[in-house]
Parts: C-alpha cells; sequence; structure tokens
C-alpha cells in the first residue's frame, strides 16, 4: 500500500552553515518530508537520504501531482520493508539540490541574484551537518536508522562516522567508501560537457533565460549507461534497429540510441546544470578513509551503529567488492555488520527496483530494528 | 629494430567504388605505406588493418618526423612478431579518415567543396572492399595474413568472409563480431557531443573556419576511459590530487581528470570530427551474422582461412568472452584457430602495448604462417 498523498515541508535556518570548503551558507533552508508518526520518545525516526537524481520525495504522491510517486516508494510504506506503521521516515532534500532545499537557483543573499556558478561546493559531510540540524529542530536526538542507496549510502555512512551516538543502524545500499579513478573520470566527463554547453554562461544561465540542454543531456546519457548493466542493456535493447533497417546516417539507428537520447532530453527539461556539478563533486569528494592513510577501519573505528550492507553482482557503478571491503573493514572492528550480496541483472539501478529478495533482507532488517526498540518504560514516564 | 623511414604512397582510383549504403565514392584515393619486401610470388604480403584512431602509419618514422612513430612499431619491423625482413606489409587508411585517404574534408568533386557531413557513411565492408582493389593494383592476389586490432580485427574478419581465397591467415586482436548496446551507447554519447558543438556546424565546420574541440575533447574522453581498465586506471591514477587537496570548484581536482582532459584537447587537435561520427558508425554496423540470425558459425562457414585470436582479460570494451564466441563458432565449424588469452592489466588498449607473451603468441604465430608459406618450385619458375 502506497503512503498516499504527502506534502513537502520547509525549515529555515538563520545560522550559517560552516562548510568543508572553508565557506559559509548563510539563511538557507531544507525541504523535507514525513511518513508516519513519530513516537512519544522520539525513537522511531528513520532518516533516508537521497542519491544524485532524486530529493526529500521518498514516498507518496502530491495532491495536485498523482503520478509524481517518491523515489522509493516500493520501499517506504505502510507494510513496506521500511514501514510507515512502525517508523517515522524523513526525507530531505540536500544543499545544492533543484528540488526544494536552498541551491543555485535560489537568491545568493549578498548579491541579490541568483547563486549560479557562486554556490558553495558542497560535501556529503556537509549535507550530513544540515540534516543533523534538521533533526535536532525536529527534537530527534538519534535515529533508529540512517538508509540510503549509492550517494545517499555515502551519507548513511558519514552519518555512522560524524555522529556515532546519534543513530542506532546504518543501511548503506548499493554504495561505496569513495569513488574509483574511473566514477571520477566518467563524472568529469559529464561536468566537461555542462562546462562547455555556450548555453551554461559561466553558470549564470539564469539571467540569459536559458538551460545548458545539450551539456546536460550528454551528461545524463553517460550517466546512464553506467547505472545500468551491460548485461540488461544486450537484454532490453540488443541491437535492435528503431525502423528495421541501417539509415547510414547519424539520427538514430539503434534502439539504445533511442531510450538514451530521450533519457537525456528529459533529464535536461527538469535538472539543473549547477547542482549536476555539485552533486558529482560530491561523489568525488567523499573518501572518509583519506585522513587515515586509506584504512578504512580506521575510519569505522568511531562508529557505534550497527550495519547492513546490500550490494548487487551486476551493478559495474558499484560493484559488490566496494560493498565487500566495508564490510571486512567493519568485521575487523568487531561492528555488528550483516551484508546481502543479491543477484540481480539491473546494475547499479537495482537499488531502486523491485526485488523480492532485496526487500525481504531490508524488511527483515527492520522488524529487527522494530523489535530491539528501546520500549517506553512500565511506568509510562515519556520524555 | 625500427624498419626506420618511411614514406606514405597514394593509389587513385577512377571507378566509383560503390558503398553498401547504395550511394556511391567517386574519384577516390587511398594512402597507403608499405615495409619489407615483396616476393616473386607475391606470396608474403600482409595487409595491416587500423582501428578507430590510427592511419596506415603502421611502422617506422618519417624522414621530417623522426618523433611520428608507427601506431603498431613494437609489432611490426626487422626482427619483430610481424617481421618484415620475411613479409611484406602493407598498411592502409581506410576511406573517410582524416589522415590521408579521401575522406570527410576532402573536396567533394559533386560540389568543388569540401564533403563535410556529405561524405558517404562507409562500412567496414566498403573499406574491405577499397583494400580489395588496392591489393588488385598492387598485384596481390592472396594475403599471406589480414591482421587487425578492435575495429582492425573487424576488418581481417570481413576479409575473411568476403573474400575468404584471398587471405591464409585471418589474425583479429582484441575485436568482436559485433558491438554490444553498450558499446554502442558510448559510441553515440561520442557522437551527441560532437553534433551538439555549435562549432560543427552540421559537419560543415570547415569552412567556418573552425572546428568543434569541446565535441571533440568529450567524445574522446568517453572513448578513452573505454580502452583502460578499472584496475589499470585505479593503478596508475587512483585518487591522486593535482594539487595535494580538494579545490572545491570545477578545476582539476584529480590526476585522472588532468589525464582524460589532456587527452581530449591533444584529440581535438589532430582528429576531424566528421571522421570520428564515420568511424564509429561503420563500429555500430558491423554486425555479420546478423543476416544468419546471430548464428556466427554459419557466417564463418564461407572463410578458408587459417585464424589467430587473442585477447586481454582485462578489456571491457571487447572482453574475451567476444572472441571465445568467434573461437566456437570457428570450432564448430572445424576451421583451424588457435587463441590467446592474455592476463594483461591494461584493458582494451592492451593490443598496442608491449606485452612479451602477446608479441610472442604473434610472433611465433607469423613464424608458422612463415614456415608453411608455398616454396617457389625447385626449377626456379617464378610467376
Amino acid at each position: 500500500m502506497s503512503i498516499g498523498i504527502v506534502s513537502p515541508q520547509v525549515m529555515h535556518f538563520a545560522e550559517p552553515l560552516p562548510l568543508q570548503s572553508g565557506a559559509k551558507l548563510a539563511d538557507y533552508a531544507l525541504t523535507y518530508e514525513t511518513y508516519g508518526a513519530l513516537n512519544a520518545d522520539k525513537s522511531n525516526a528513520v532518516l533516508v537520504c537521497h542519491a544524485l537524481n532524486a530529493s526529500h520525495h521518498v514516498a507518496g504522491v502530491y495532491q495536485d501531482e498523482p503520478d509524481n510517486v517518491g523515489w522509493w516508494d516500493n520501499m517506504v510504506g505502510p507494510g513496506k520493508a521500511l514501514d510507515t506503521d512502525k517508523f517515522f521516515v524523513i526525507g530531505v532534500n540536500n544543499l545544492g539540490s533543484c528540488f526544494g532545499s536552498t541551491g543555485p537557483m535560489h537568491t545568493n543573499p549578498a548579491t541579490g541574484k541568483p547563486y549560479g556558478a557562486d554556490f558553495p561546493v558542497v560535501t556529503v559531510e556537509d549535507w550530513v551537518n544540515a540534516q543533523a540540524l534538521l533533526a535536532d529542530q525536529l527534537g530527534i536526538r538519534q535515529f533508529a536508522a540512517v538508509m540510503g542507496g549509492s550517494l545517499g549510502g555515502m551519507q548513511a555512512l558519514a552519518w555512522s562516522m560524524m555522529f556515532p551516538d546519534r543513530l542506532r543502524h546504518c543501511l548503506v545500499i548499493a554504495s561505496t567508501p569513495r569513488l574509483s579513478a574511473q566514477n571520477i573520470a566518467f563524472n568529469d566527463v559529464a561536468r566537461q560537457a555542462i562546462l562547455a554547453d555556450p548555453d551554461f554562461h559561466g553558470g549564470d544561465f539564469y539571467a540569459h533565460g536559458v538551460v545548458p540542454k545539450n551539456g546536460l543531456r550528454v551528461a545524463r546519457m553517460v550517466g546512464h549507461i553506467t547505472y545500468l548493466s551491460d548485461d540488461d542493456m544486450a537484454e532490453k535493447f540488443g541491437r535492435d534497429l528503431r525502423s528495421g533497417s541501417y539509415q547510414f546516417g547519424f539520427g538514430i539507428d539503434f534502439e539504445i540510441e533511442s531510450y538514451l537520447r530521450y533519457q537525456g532530453d528529459k533529464f535536461s527539461t527538469y535538472f539543473d546544470a549547477n547542482t549536476y556539478l555539485l552533486i558529482t563533486k560530491a561523489l568525488d569528494y567523499f573518501d572518509p578513509a583519506e585522513k587515515f592513510g586509506g584504512d578504512l577501519a580506521q575510519a569505522f573505528a568511531c562508529t557505534k551503529a550497527q550495519f547492513l550492507l546490500v550490494s548487487f553482482t551486476t551493478d559495474w557503478r558499484f560493484s559488490p567488492e566496494r560493498s565487500r571491503e566495508m564490510v571486512q573493514a567493519l568485521v575487523k572492528n568487531r561492528s555488528r555488520v550483516s551484508y546481502a550480496e543479491i543477484d540481480a541483472p539491473h546494475g547499479h539501478d537495482a537499488f531502486l527496483l523491485d526485488d523480492s529478495r532485496y526487500m525481504k533482507v531490508v524488511g527483515e532488517y527492520y522488524q529487527r530494528i522494530w523489535q530491539e526498540m528501546p520500549k517506553p518504560s512500565a511506568t509510562g514516564e515519556q520524555a
């Protein structure tokens, strides 16, 4: 069952947010949604962190947009793996996004004009700091769990290291403790395509009334290839021709071209180019083991959460090997960690898709979280 | 030992070349080089076919360009795997290229202006037909071997099927009988980057005195990622920073970014954008098994050559699996086929690099070709 109709909320913050870069973000707001009810002792809150192309809109639909279904609606809802009959779930849009929270298209209070290229580069750690301030405002001292897939998984990892006392469980799906050179390379191709688009205008395209569509389109096309598995692409598209024969030109011959160009075109109509640049940089920069000489076990040494990690066999963007590296580091630290490697054909995208084994693993893990929840004392005292 | 100083030659063809698209290419020329000496019965000729970013300049250097070393100089030369003391080696530039043979920047006799976007789309089979006409002119009825890597390997394969009597051996290195959907997808990203560059001017950028540098740069960057293995990139670049710390901007942070942008910049100074589009289409279209319902053994059934196939374990562009598929089809046909899978870390690029096991396999195969060469009759009669 879907959670039904939901509404985003906005929290303003007057105190400037110090960023990892040394800059400060003044006068910012976070857009978020909540599903389910916070219990009396505020112990059933779960924070869901989003990846590149997503937002606070995790589940449900909007009153006036019945087709705008949350990106993890198959995971979050009444009776679902993350059961909103039991848990109070928060989805929060990250800073720099183009979906609600303060981002490059918003007014820079210092200039009165849109931030554009002046929006500060933000990191996963900056996002987590902002999420923690939101949790403060909502009166949530400790999350039952922080959960995310891909870039969202990086945020869950950062939570476990930055605020060890503020989460009991950390769920990290299809993620990695750091990007590889190849991951960074693909991100840079996307950035160069955007930066080279004459309609980008150095990031200030808002003032010109244009959008760097061509750059965004190429960026999305190359990104999309890395989300799908080679086999899945072969299965879905193979060498199928759009019109049955070669066209001997540079239009569309193959179905895969048609599909990717469509995805790129669609993306370019709704995604902000500055946001794309910012989010790929946040991905590139995340590397919590770096200050420990690459020793992930040392980076995790401060964590107190219990972990669930899930990876997917055909994910070549963040392969199971990356999750296994994290599992090994956690085991070395004698942390409590569960790990599932799901044999799924859909590549990186699998973390967003329905798969009964995947949902079962996550659902049973949340069952355990629920069973281990601190129960209100017999005297009925509550905070 | 290197072959030393070499000189390109040009062969003009007055008779129009009928193309697979139905178009005809009138008044064209092929640029080629030869190394070693053709024996009296013309039985020691080897044709070397080039891949995307290469040409007829297979080995040696030019008198006035001592640093311009042929792209397979490590393979072809006196005493090398393809020994020019024994074999007469021909490198030929393909139609549509920007390195000598008739291509988009040459004058279209129909208009008196550069072809640009009007240069016809050419296929691997078209190239092979043109190569066969060159062989006719050189008086070579049958090659001792036709050899190529990657896209060059496709041409060798096409030779074995189109002209079964005109080659005794077919050497196919790091190649594939067809592109996968993922391969096509990467090619289309590159094409879209070029087509979207305002300096492309619909292919007629010559008249505008500009070059679509940004598009070519992105095209090369994405291509280059697919030539290297993930592991090799990790080994060479990892997450090394250009200046020791994050820059919190969109310049260069990581060495891999610096490397790829440099490769892209360099490529955009010498490679023609129309040629890039044409060559990626030739790659996409090659699929000799298609007319046999995908049955590669049937496609190969007409071949008479003996085969050597070589693949490299970390090549994820044209993985060993693709070569194994060809080997199995040849074995099914009871063709004579040798196959080596080289455990090399360098991805697809390995076919261009020195590796003693790789060179040994190819060198010993050519030794066998040499030993099996038809010997002049005892009476000294020669053609």
